[in-house]
C-alpha cells in the first residue's frame, strides 16, 4: 500500500503460502471428486489477499470461476485476473449494468427485481449471468414463490443467459442437520427446470456432504485456506495456508501476587515470567482470548496472560529457561501449533471470523 | 487504495467526521483543565485512517504529538504530519536507530537494554526520546528494579535527552479501582527525579480521573473518536465520530417457523419480513451480534435476525410499513443511535475492539 522502508522486524507477520491455497484447491476438487471448483475470494480472499491469491488459483491451478461479494472487490479483482469469470453474489442494482458489461462481470441475480433489471438492460446482448435460488436458508435468492413464477416465465428467460444456476447451504457445517436434505432435495427439483445450465450449490462444508451435493461446480472457500467446514477432522492434503507470528518486545518478571495489563484480570502465583508480544485486538487478535488464548515457541505452549491490549499481549515463558526467549524472537498465534480450529475452539469465534479478521498492520509475506 | 472507479452504492460506507474528532480532541484537553493533549493514533488512528486523522488534528486544533505502536506507522506517518513529535511506543530494537533518526521519530524506551542501545548509538546528537516507567500494569516500560537502576545511574542519564517521562494506567475505565492510586503514587514518586521533564500519565480514562493524573501531558485515543472510557456518562461535547451505514439488498416474507441464515438459528413466530444489509463479520461486524444486535432506521430499531454471515445481515422489518423500506436504503450499525457503548454492551466486545475492528471493505468517506 505504501512505498516507505522500514525494518521488516518492526510489526508482526502475517505469512501465506500460496502453495498450500493450490494445493488446497486441488484436494477441494478431489474431494468434490473432481467437480470443478470456483473460488470464493470474497472478503479480501477471506483476508489473505485477493490480488495474490486469485492469480495464483487462475494460474496454477486452472481456476476459472471466482465470486466475490460485491461490484467494487470484482472490479478490483479483474485487474488481476484478466480472463477469468468473476461472479457478484450481492446481485446488480440500477445504475450498476454499466460496470458490470465493460468489466465482464457477471451478476448473481437474487430476485425477480434484480432478474428483471439485467433482463431490460442488456436484452440485445444477452451477457452471461447467474440465477441464486433459496432453497432455505432465508438470505438471498429468489424465494419459492418468486421461483415459481420464474419458471413459469419463459419469456423472462428468454432475456437471459444463465450461465450458472446456484444456491447456499445454512447447515453444511452440521452433516447431520435435516436442512440439509430439505435444500437439497429443493434445490435438484429446480435445476429439472433447467436442463443444460450448470448448477451449483455446495461451499466447503457441501463439498463434505458427498457426491449429491456436488453438481457441477462446488464453490470452497475455507477449506482453500486451511480451515475445516465440518466437526469431523480435517480432511488429508488441507494444510494451514496462514502463519501469524509476533515479536516479542520485553520481558518481565513478576513476584507473586502482581497482575498483569489492563483491568488486572491475571495474577501471578507464583514467581513468574511473561514475554510481552507485538500483537493486539488492532491486528484481529481479539479480547476473547483474554486468559485462554495460547502461543507456541520452540515445541512449547505459551498461554496468553491477562487481557489483551489493542497492541500486545503478555504471554506466560516461566516454564522457559531463561535464555531460550529474547525480544525479538518469533512466538506463533495462528499457524500449524495453533491451528484454526484451535483458536476458535477456545475463542467461540468462528473459524471464518479469525481467517478473515486479520487486519492491515501485519506485515504480509507470500511464499 | 485503488484507482478503478465503481458505483458509491455498492459497498457498505464508514463516515468519519473530521470536525467531530477535532472538536472531541479539544473537549479533551478541556477535560484536562488545559493540560496538553497529544493523540493516540496506533492501529490506523483506531481504524478511522491515521492519514486523514492526524493532519486534521494537527493543522486544525494544534496538536503537535502523536503517538503510534510501531515504527512501520510512524514512518508512514511522517508523511502527513511533517514537523509533528511522533513517539513509537513499541521502543527501538536493533537495527532501527538509523530509521528513528532519518525520519525524526522519538523512541519510547521501555527497558535498560533500549535505553542502553539508544544512548550507544546517538550519544553524540542526543535526539530526543522519552523513558516509559512501569507503574503497575506490568506491560512494557521500565520495572520498579529497572527504575531504581536508572535513576541512580546519572552518566546514563547524562548520554539520553529525555523529552518526556511516561507510564500507563490499567483500570483507568475502573474510577474506583486502587491500582490507579497505586499507579499515580508510584509515578509521582518517580517524576521527583527527573525536575523539568514533562510527565504524562493519563489516556483518555485517566483525564476523566481527575486533575492529579493530568500532569504535562495527556494521550487520549478512544475518547477523541467519541467511545466512552469511563462507566459514567458520556461527557458533553464528546460525539460519536463514526457512522456505519450498510444498504438493504434485498427484501424477504417469511411464513411462520421458517428459519434465517447459517445454523437456522432464528425462527419466525409470525408472519415476517425480513432485510438483507450488505455487512458482515468481513467488515468487522462480528457473529457475537448474532441475534442481539441492533440496527436504526428512521427512528426505528431493527434487530439482527439469525447468525451475521460473513458479508450480510438480517434485521427484522417486520414492524415497518411494507412502503418503508426498499433495496439500496441505508441503515445505521453505527453511529448517533447505534453508539459504541450499546454495540458493546450487547456484543460484549469493548468498545475499543468495535472501532478498530472497522475492515477495509467499507467504502470510507470523511467529512
Amino acid at each position: 500500500m505504501t512505498c516507505e522502508a522500514f525494518p521488516s522486524d518492526c510489526q508482526a507477520t502475517l505469512t501465506i503460502d500460496l502453495d498450500r491455497i493450490i494445493t488446497n484447491y486441488r484436494t477441494c476438487r478431489s474431494l468434490a471428486g473432481g467437480t470443478d471448483c470456483a473460488a470464493m475470494v470474497k472478503a479480501d480472499a477471506y483476508g489473505m489477499g485477493i490480488e495474490q491469491v486469485a492469480p495464483a488459483l487462475y494460474n496454477k491451478a486452472g481456476c476459472r470461476n471466482f465470486f466475490v461479494a460485491n461490484l467494487a472487490e470484482a472490479i478490483k479483482l479483474r485487474r488481476h485476473v484478466p480472463d477469468a469469470i468473476i461472479y457478484v453474489l450481492n446481485g446488480v442494482f440500477p445504475g450498476h449494468v454499466p460496470y458490470f458489461i465493460q468489466h465482464r462481470i457477471r451478476p448473481v441475480l437474487n430476485d425477480l427485481d434484480q432478474i428483471q433489471l439485467w433482463a431490460a438492460v442488456t436484452a440485445a446482448d444477452r451477457p452471461a449471468c447467474a440465477i441464486h435460488f433459496d432453497s432455505g436458508i432465508n438470505r438471498l435468492g429468489l424465494s419459492p414463490q418468486e421461483t415459481g413464477a420464474f419458471i413459469g416465465d419463459t419469456t423472462l428467460q428468454a432475456c437471459l443467459n444463465i450461465a450458472l444456476i446456484m444456491s447456499h447451504l445454512a447447515c453444511s457445517d452440521a452433516p447431520e442437520h435435516p436442512l440439509n436434505l430439505t435444500q437439497l432435495q429443493n434445490f435438484t427439483a429446480i435445476t429439472r427446470h433447467f436442463p443444460g445450465i450448470p448448477a451449483s450449490l455446495a461451499n466447503s462444508g457441501g463439498i463434505l456432504l458427498g457426491p449429491d451435493y456436488h453438481f457441477d461446480l462446488a464453490r470452497p472457500g475455507l477449506m482453500m485456506f486451511g480451515g475445516n467446514p465440518s466437526p469431523r477432522p480435517l480432511p488429508d492434503g488441507i494444510q494451514a495456508a496462514y502463519h501469524i507470528s509476533g515479536k516479542v518486545l520485553q520481558l518481565r518478571d513478576l513476584r507473586i501476587g502482581e497482575t498483569v495489563g489492563y483491568g488486572a484480570t491475571w495474577t501471578a502465583e507464583r514467581p513468574s515470567r511473561i514475554a510481552i508480544i507485538n500483537v493486539g485486538y488492532a491486528d484481529g487478535y481479539l479480547q476473547v482470548f483474554n486468559n485462554c488464548g495460547q502461543t507456541a515457541y520452540k515445541g512449547h505452549m505459551l498461554p496468553i496472560v491477562g487481557r489483551v491490549s489493542m497492541d500486545m499481549i503478555a504471554v506466560d515463558i516461566t516454564d522457559l529457561e531463561v535464555t531460550e526467549i529474547s525480544p525479538g524472537d518469533d512466538v506463533e498465534l495462528l499457524g500449524e501449533h495453533i491451528t484454526l480450529e484451535m483458536a476458535s475452539e477456545v475463542s467461540t469465534l468462528s473459524q471464518y471470523e479469525i481467517l478473515t479478521g486479520v487486519k492491515e498492520r501485519y506485515q504480509r509475506v507470500y511464499k
